[in-house]
């Protein structure tokens, strides 16, 4: 199928005027939700043409690529989508971990804030501030 | 952690002028992601009161109980929040199948639409008309 047979198919919700589609990232071993955002026709097209994870930043207003400062990139493995077409799962390889505060999923705390999974990197050495 | 306190710490989106999260099911056993949908606050007050999933329909606007018609509910065995918490994950014991089309998950189908699952049941036969 191509990309804007594709894109025109799916049910897009308007945030911030934007037209956006929810993207899961799970991880393709072990099973585990790695995390979730959006994705834009920009972020999709950018995930299916180069095989790894690319999202849609609500607050920057533009598409970014998962591991783009990390390195911790997602490799696609599969993709599915949802029976109302709002929403995509991608079955994935994470590198390293998924979460820009150092843990392997963003789902590391319960409701309530309690840390439920060790720290697998330290923010601060990954990403570093410019300038 | 009170419910007010907690539905103020979760990062809303507005979705059709109405403040939403995204919920994400996942069976507690196989760990499939079953479905996701958005939860309002009243969705989210119902469902941690009842320990079963509710979720709010952007079509209908108001929030529903899944499994009210079908009798396939959800019932929640531990929740988690993202990092920047916009998120909610459900670890959720499902009852016969998550999907309203007869599929165990929601995510039956490839990008192509191609579908990968079994039925369970027969929607026709398990959602009857009003009337």
């Amino acid at each position: 199928m191509g990309f804007e047979k594709l894109w025109n198919g799916l049910r897009k919700r308007s945030i911030k005027g934007k037209e956006l589609v929810i993207a899961i990232a799970q991880d393709y071993e072990n099973k585990d939700v790695l995390m979730t955002a959006y994705q834009d026709k920009d972020a999709l097209k950018r995930t299916l043409e180069a095989g790894e994870m690319h999202y849609y930043s609500t607050s920057r207003n533009s598409a970014w690529k998962k591991g783009e400062s990390s390195g911790n990139i997602q490799t696609v493995k599969e993709v599915r989508r949802d029976c109302d077409s709002d929403a995509l799962l991608f079955l994935v390889d994470q590198k390293v971990a998924a979460c820009h505060e150092g843990y392997r999923t963003c789902f590391y705390r319960d409701l309530d804030g309690n840390v439920l999974e060790r720290r697998v990197f330290d923010p601060e050495k990954v990403y570093k501030e410019d300038g």
